[in-house]
């Protein structure tokens, strides 16, 4: 395919992500579909560290995913392989056998156990992975691990991402000072009702693995789960969070103790990064798009009538035409089949007030709120006047671009 | 908007409609929004003519929708005002008020009751719609009806449409031949779950509303609920089905009639022939797509596998593009949330086996699954793996088209 060119809502550049004690990265190029760039990311980290993942809740998730999800369920993370350019999905028994040999031969590597070994892929659906290129290309990137290089792990996992994705926070556990880093990927097949793509996050903190299980669901739901690029949810969506324990803080032993509110906080943010950045890149985009709903009949609802909004093609193509077309507000929220007060809606495009109590306002000016939607940002907030329900989500316009990377993406 | 050309999946022509006994139209320019085309529609049928109606699920429906909604109760249907250029839809009270005086006019014109009078809009969301410029037109209109004109008055509820939409069928009851025609109206805002857009159906069989209900309920959940456009459900989708009983035949008692055969199939073959022109219709369609579902675990669980293939972004992208790229479809699959076999999944491109089993296929060629993708009609056979549910649904493809039209819709 055609390299897509860099996105307008990309951030300026890759932050600065630091070494995380307790993790060595790196990564290389084992040509499994691309020339010429990397493909593979190794990561290692130290004993005794815990993991916790949420996955795809696709019905047809493919085999990594299936990997990861009993592998998780022991609590410790050792070894990390992730290649980009074919997602082993819908590869059948050859596809199991390819997680399996990658899993041994890491294993040979390391020395760690077998459901230590995290594995995770992601590209096209449908074709065999090669066991033989990745597990070829593996002791060399094992022997030139390093605790920096996420730029290049970040580089590494793109498919039709037009930039790599990375964040860090910091936060303090008791007195002690700890870090949180991490990288995804994602740009298009981006869905509610997921993990989310993939993304993998390294602390530095000693957190128990159900403890971490318990933070992690949390903040996703918030994050992750708050996104959509096109409402088309991937087979191979895979979000892994591991806890070194390289830091000196006091034991932690649940999810609700009070030396956890920073870290649970940085966690919040440093997913939100990632999601956002995921939207940044969707396919095509032109704007990033907040939607912030109230008073639906509970969050569930709020969701659901959140996403319905930032899902529909109408909506998605009247904000990439830069037209306050708020009728198709109403119709997506008319078709998220939740309770909704019709003459009790309230629409609001930034400070712009558009329609009170189901009528639009006296004052609403199509030349303001045409002006409005010619920035780079664009916030929808909608009441839907029945409840105390909130939700807010995120996603991209629909644009030419989308149906040009789209209808071209294998050829 | 700049005017759309015709769509290539268009039929050859507008079907020559008769005259249906008992049944009498016009169509006339009332300016509404369109300078120099019909915008309006008016019927007005045979005293004793039954009705039954199915409506959008929209928790945002139009005034119109709720007036008919308590108007079809009666089961008497007799006249019917129709406009295009504005939905009347998010308009508040004064949305109440314009349909009310709407009614009260054709009541003065044709002295018959207020729950006889049927109203429907369609156009742009959120405007005002003027009683006073369709109460101008209406009397003109209605010294005008005649027993013939259905393509005028096809024409006349058009918007976005690129063709206007006819349809008709014959069947017999007992000994008697009856007759059933329609027009309808659609491209964009087409989506499931769902009565549809606009589509005013008209026979002289005699039946009673409450069997009239029953057979166009039973019909509509295969044609017009059985389509997509755009996964975006229109806040003013009315089908409405009038029996004017000018046709002799023998009382009818039961949607189970055994001498209702014939007509049950011919109204269901009616009502997939103009469900059908919607989605050729379809915004920006250059591909008709028809997605064949069995081996789900039920009927709901087919629908539902169905419409997520059939709304997902992803895999009209790749029909547009003529990408065989069968790995969206199990996406889609995997997304609908219903049970499915992932390796005992099977798919199929027209009399191409693409995968069995979970598997591409050995034989599968994908040279000679992109020639496939060329046809303007694609069929897409999935066998999910676990049940006898079957359901058949229609779309098109997502186009530069699709994203021209809805980007500057209201410009």
């Amino acid at each position: 395919m055609a390299k897509q060119k860099r996105s307008p809502l990309a951030p300026k550049s890759f932050p600065r992500l630091p070494a995380i004690p307790g993790v060595q990265i790196a990564s290389s190029a084992a040509g499994l579909r691309y020339s010429g760039r990397r493909d593979l990311f190794v990561a290692q980290t130290a004993p005794g560290t815990t993991v916790a993942g949420v996955f795809t809740r696709s019905k047809t998730a493919a085999a990594p995913v299936d990997w990861c999800q009993q592998a998780v369920r022991g609590g410790v993370g050792r070894c990390l392989v992730v290649n980009a350019g074919n997602a082993n999905a819908f590869t059948g028994r050859a596809g199991r056998q390819t997680v399996a040999e990658t899993v041994t031969c890491m294993r040979g590597l390391s020395g760690c156990a077998e459901t230590e070994v995290l594995i995770a892929s992601t590209g096209v659906i449908g074709e065999q992975l090669s066991a033989a290129q990745i597990i070829a290309a593996l002791p060399d990137a094992y022997a030139n691990m390093k605790s920096t290089g996420w730029k290049n792990a970040a580089e590494a996992i793109r498919t039709t991402d037009t930039f790599p994705k990375g964040a860090v926070r910091y936060a303090t556990i008791g007195r002690t000072k700890v870090c949180l880093a991490g990288i995804a990927k994602g740009s298009g097949m981006i869905a509610p009702d997921m993990a989310t793509m993939l993304a993998f996050l390294f602390t530095d903190a000693a957190i128990p693995a159900p403890v971490l299980r318990r933070l992690l669901r949390s903040a996703n739901e918030q994050t992750f789960n708050a996104i959509t690029v096109d409402g088309d949810t991937s087979t191979s969506d895979t979000v892994l969070l591991f806890a070194t324990g390289r830091a000196r803080h006091a034991t932690i032993t649940s999810p609700a103790a009070t030396e956890l509110a920073g870290f649970r906080e940085a966690l919040y943010d440093l997913m939100l990064d990632l999601a956002h950045q995921i939207v940044r890149d969707g396919e095509g985009a032109s704007k990033f798009v907040e939607i912030r709903i109230r008073g639906a009949e509970n969050k569930t609802a709020a969701r659901n009538i959140a996403m319905a909004i930032a899902n529909s093609p109408l909506v998605k193509t009247a904000i990439a035409g830069e037209d306050p077309n708020w009728g198709r507000i109403v119709m997506a929220v008319g078709k998220a089949g939740e309770r909704a007060d019709r003459d009790g809606l309230a629409i609001d495009f930034g400070d712009i007030a558009v329609a009170r109590a189901g009528e639009q306002v006296a004052t609403y000016s199509e030349e303001r709120a045409a002006r409005y939607m010619k920035r780079r940002e664009i916030e929808i907030a909608v009441d839907v006047g029945v409840g105390r329900g909130r939700f807010t989500a995120w996603t991209c316009d629909l644009t030419h671009g989308y149906i040009a990377i789209n209808a071209d993406y294998r050829s």
